[in-house]
C-alpha cells in the first residue's frame, strides 16, 4: 500500500474542488462575510505564499490571537499549508500566561483581532521572538507604537492564489499548537501533527461520531483558540460543509439568530453557552428546526439542559469528552441501538454520561490496585493512548508527570460500565472548571498566600448555576485583627490573572484542614464551604 | 502526537469490549448460527492461539477459501492478529489460477469451505507450501487423501480464549492479500496493511460515505473473497454493527429473507445480485422496509435498477467504486445537498455516476495531452493515489505497468463534471465485466488460438441483461472447410477456465478487424458482433 500521508493541504483541496460553491459564512466586527471554498481556497493560498515570502521556515510557529471567523480559518489551513505551525492563543489568558506562551513557543508573527490588539501592543516589549503583527480588521489599521504591523487584506494582496502547499512533508510532522492551563504554573504547550489533525478529523466525521457532513451547516461556537474549536473547522472544511462562524463577542441571541438564519445543522460549545441559548430561546421566538446535534463538551452537561434541549425543543443533544491533549474527540454519548427503547429517565441518565470511547482509541481505567472492574461503581483514573493523543507538553519537564508508560494520564476519574460507556465522576487534581475553562487553584492560592497579611489560603469550587463552577477562595489570616478586608484580598492579586479566574467570594476562617503529611484536604474543605453557602445563603 | 498504530486487532476488541451483546448472524450449510461479538472474540482468540501454536509466523500467509459465514469473520481477524496475513483466494477461478495463487503467495495453511474442500484436493498434489488444511464445517470431516486435515471446530478447541493479541506490530505490516485478474497472465496479488485496513474502514464509516454504524445490521452479500467483501466485515465488526453472513451459494429468495427476518440495514453486492434480487421482489412478498442503503459496486449499475429500487421499494442505492488495488472504495455516489431539488431525472442521472472521491484520497485524471478538463465531457484514464491504494503488486513484474510516478493508473477512462463527479465511460482495456468479476479476453483468446483448426480468435463483450456483459469468441478458422463447430471449440478451452469465464457464444469470421500494427481492432470488432446480435435475434 502507499504511505499516503494525512496531510492538512489536502483537506481543503477537497472543499476547493469539490465543493467550490459551498460557504463560509463568517461574522467580523463588521458584519457578515461570505465566501465560497473556492474563495477561501484562493485567499489562503495567497496568504501562505505571503507567509513563506515572509520567511517562516517549516517547523516555525505562527501565532493567532482571534476568534471564529474566515481569515482564522484560512491561517487553519495556510500555516501548514507551508510547512510551519498554527500556534492559537487563548485570548481570555492574563497577559503574564499569553507573555510566556508566546515566548515559549517562538512565535515568529502574530495574526491578531482588532479588539485583541491592545492586548498585544500591551505586552509586545516582552515578546522575544515576534517580528510583526497582522492585525485581522476590515477598518483602517490602528495606530501603534509597534514597527511592524500590517493589515491581513492588505498583507495577503499580493500573494499568489495559485500558490502550491507543500507536499513532501511527513505526515507526523507539527501542524499546530495549543495551551492548556497547568494546575500549578505556566500554561503546557500541545503540539499537533498533520497525522492527529486528519484523523481526528475523520474520527468527527463518523456516523457514530459528530457524523459531520456536506449536508451540514456547522457553527462551532467553542473558540478557535480553544483546542482548534474541537478541530470541527478542519473537519467541516474537509467535508464541505457549510461552516457558520460566530465572530467575536458574539451574545445568546446573535447565536440564536445565526442558528435560524444560517440553517444551522450543528453547533458545538461549552454548557455555559448551551444553558445562555436555552434563556434566549424560552424568553424569544427563534426558529431552531434545522439543528440535528448540540455537541456539549468542556465539562459535564447537567441532564436538566440535556433534556431541555431534546423535550423543549426537540434538538438532539450530543454529549463529548475531551481535553487539549486529546484533540480533543475521546467520547461521545450516543444510546446504543439496543437503548433506544429504554424509559425516557434512564435514556437521559445514559446520555448525561461522557460516553464511549471513539474509534481509533484505547482506554484504560486505572485505579489504585490496577486497572478497575467495569462495573458502573469502581472509579479510576481515565488514561488514554491512540493517534490523536498527545505524547509530551512541548518541552516542558511536567510531561513525566501527566505521559507515563505510553499513555496519557488524564487526571480524570471515572466510571465505566459494563459496556465501555464512560461516567467522569471528579478530578484527580482539584481543578475548577468555569465556563469549560479550567482554573487552577493552586496558582490562585500561590498568588494569594503572596499577601502579607495572608497565612494560608485554599482555593475550591463551588457550584455555579450559569459557569457550572465557580472559585471561592479560603484564606486564614496571620493577624486577624489586622484590618484586611475581601476587596483587598482579591485587588491584591487582580492584576496576576484573568478576570473570570478571580474568586467570586473569600471566606476568612481559623484554619484549613490537612492531610496528615500537611497538604490541604480539597474535598473536606469544599464540603464545609458548600455547607456555609447553604446555611448563609 | 502518539503514533498511535492502527492496528486491526484493535478493531476487533472494540466489538468485544463495547458491544459484547451484538450479533453476527452467520448461515452456513447446517443452517443459521449467532454469535455475539463476545463470542467471536473469545473463538477469534482460540483461532489466534492455534495459528501461532502450529508455527505461523509474523507475515506468513494462512489462504482462505471461503463464503461469508462467521468463520471466514474469525480467520479476518485472528490471522492479523498474529501479525500474518490472511489472504482470501477467489474460488471460482480456475484451478490452474488457484494452484498459482496459493504458490505464488506461498500459503502456510488453508482454511477451506467443506464444499470448497474437493476443489483444494484435486489441486493438492501441485500446491508446495501449504502444510495443513482446515475444513470449516459443522459436520463431519470428509475423507481425504491429504495427510493433515483438521475440523476447525476441533482444531481451535485447546486455543486459549484470552490469547493476547500481538500489538508490537508497525502500522504498515501486511495484514491482507487478495489476488485480481489479469488481463493477460495470472492474477496479480495485491497485499493490505493494517493501516490500509483500518483507514479504508474508518472511511466506509463517514456520515458521507457508507456511514456504517452501530445501528446498522448490515449484510454484505458481495464474497469475502472479493476484496475483503469491500472492507464491510472489518468496518462493521469495529463499530459494532449486526452482521449478517448469507453463507454458501445463496438464491435470491434467501438474500430477500435474511434482509426481512434480520431487519438488514445496508447490504452490498455487484449488480448483477441486484437484479436478481429486484426479480425476487416483484415476484413474492417481502419486508424491505428496514433496509437505508443498498451499496453497489463491482461494475456500473445501471440507472433503471438505482431507479427501480428508489422508485418501487423506496430503497436507497448507493453506487461505488473501487476496485482489487484501492481496497476497494474509491468513490461513493451521493447528491450534494444543493442537488436534492434537481427534477427526478437529473438525480438519477447524477446517482449512476460513480460519485465523489473518498475523504483520504487524491485524484488524478489523465488524458494524452496530462491532465483534462474537468467539464464532464473530457476523458482520461483514473489515477489515484493515498493511503489505501496499491503501490505494487505482490512479486509481479507487472507492478511498473500500473504503478506510475505514485499513482495507481485504474485502466478505467472516465469523465468529471466541475465539481469532483466521476462517470466512469470505459476501460482502457478490454476487460470484460460479468456478475462484477473480470474476465481477460486475451486469456480466452490464447487459449482458443491453441486448437488446432483456429486461425485466429478475438474475444469482445456483449451486453446481458443478468450479466452485464458475456463474453463472445470471434474465430477466425485456419481451414474452414474442416468441420469444426463451436461446441468443439469451447470443449476446447473448457478443462482451462472457471465456467463463467467461457464464451456464451462463438461466431465464425472470415477475418478481424486490426489496426495498423496489427492489433485486434477491439472496439470495431464489438460494433461489429452486437450488430450482428440485432440483425439475427
Amino acid at each position: 500500500m502507499m504511505k499516503g500521508d494525512l496531510l492538512i493541504p489536502s483537506m481543503l483541496e477537497r472543499a476547493e474542488r469539490f465543493f467550490p460553491k459551498k460557504e463560509v459564512v463568517s461574522r467580523t466586527s463588521s458584519g457578515i462575510h461570505r465566501f465560497t471554498y473556492k474563495e477561501i481556497g484562493k485567499r489562503t493560498r495567497k496568504l501562505a505564499d505571503r507567509l513563506q515570502q515572509f520567511g517562516i521556515q517549516r517547523g516555525q510557529k505562527v501565532g493567532t490571537l482571534a476568534w471564529n471567523h474566515h481569515r482564522h480559518l484560512e491561517l487553519y489551513f495556510a500555516v501548514p499549508g507551508i510547512g510551519a505551525v498554527v500556534h492559537t492563543i487563548n485570548i481570555r489568558l492574563s497577559p503574564e500566561h499569553i507573555i510566556y506562551i508566546i515566548n515559549h513557543a517562538e512565535d515568529e508573527i502574530l495574526f491578531v483581532d482588532e479588539d485583541v490588539f491592545p492586548l498585544v501592543e500591551a505586552v509586545y516589549d516582552k515578546l522575544k521572538t515576534v517580528k510583526a503583527v497582522v492585525v485581522m480588521t476590515d477598518n483602517e489599521l490602528p495606530e501603534s507604537k509597534i514597527e511592524s504591523v500590517f493589515s491581513y487584506e492588505e498583507w495577503i494582496r499580493d500573494g499568489s492564489e495559485s500558490f502550491e502547499f507543500v507536499k513532501d512533508i511527513d505526515e507526523t510532522e507539527p501542524a499546530g499548537m495549543c495551551f492548556t492551563s497547568a494546575t500549578t504554573g505556566n500554561p503546557k504547550g500541545v503540539v499537533y501533527t498533520h497525522r492527529s489533525t486528519v484523523l481526528h478529523s475523520m474520527s468527527l466525521s463518523l456516523a457514530d461520531s459528530a457524523a459531520l457532513s456536506e449536508s451540514d451547516s456547522v457553527m462551532a461556537v467553542v473558540p478557535m483558540f480553544h483546542v482548534n474549536a474541537w478541530g470541527i473547522p478542519y473537519a467541516s472544511t474537509w467535508m464541505g460543509s457549510t461552516q457558520v462562524m460566530p465572530g467575536p463577542r458574539f451574545t445568546p441571541d446573535l447565536l440564536a439568530g445565526m442558528i435560524e438564519k444560517e440553517q444551522v445543522t450543528v453547533t458545538a460549545g461549552v454548557p455555559t453557552i448551551w444553558l445562555a441559548l436555552l434563556k434566549e430561546l424560552e424568553e424569544n421566538d427563534y426558529r431552531t428546526d434545522s439543528l440535528r446535534a448540540v455537541i456539549c463538551g468542556g465539562s459535564a452537561a447537567p441532564a436538566g439542559m440535556i433534556q431541555a434541549f431534546e423535550e423543549k425543543y426537540n434538538v438532539p443533544f450530543l454529549h463529548a469528552y475531551g481535553m487539549t491533549e486529546t484533540s480533543p474527540l475521546a467520547t461521545v454519548s450516543r444510546l446504543k441501538s439496543y437503548q433506544l427503547d429504554l424509559p425516557q429517565e434512564e435514556k437521559l441518565a445514559v446520555r448525561a454520561k461522557q460516553g464511549l470511547l471513539i474509534p481509533g482509541l484505547e482506554m484504560k481505567v486505572a485505579g489504585s490496585g490496577g486497572e478497575v472492574a467495569w462495573n458502573d461503581e469502581e472509579m479510576g483514573e481515565l488514561l488514554l493512548r491512540g493517534p490523536w493523543i498527545a505524547d509530551s507538553y512541548y518541552k516542558d519537564d511536567r510531561t513525566d508527570e501527566t505521559f507515563i508508560d505510553g499513555w496519557l494520564h488524564t487526571g480524570d476519574v471515572c466510571t465505566v460500565d459494563e459496556e465501555g460507556v464512560i461516567k467522569i465522576v471528579d478530578r484527580t487534581k482539584d481543578l475548577i472548571k468555569s465556563g469549560g475553562e479550567w482554573i487552577s487553584s493552586v496558582d490562585l492560592e500561590n498568588a494569594l498566600m503572596a499577601h502579607e497579611n495572608v497565612f494560608e489560603a485554599s482555593v475550591v469550587s463551588v457550584p455555579d448555576p450559569e459557569w457550572q463552577e465557580r472559585p471561592v477562595a479560603c484564606v486564614v489570616l496571620k493577624d486577624a485583627d489586622k484590618n484586611t478586608s475581601k476587596e483587598e484580598v482579591l485587588d491584591f492579586i487582580r492584576p496576576t490573572f484573568a478576570k473570570w479566574w478571580l474568586p467570586d467570594d473569600v471566606i476568612f476562617m481559623e484554619e484549613i484542614p490537612k492531610t496528615s503529611v500537611g497538604k490541604f484536604l480539597k474535598r473536606a474543605l469544599r464540603d464545609q464551604v458548600q455547607e456555609y453557602y447553604k446555611q448563609t445563603k
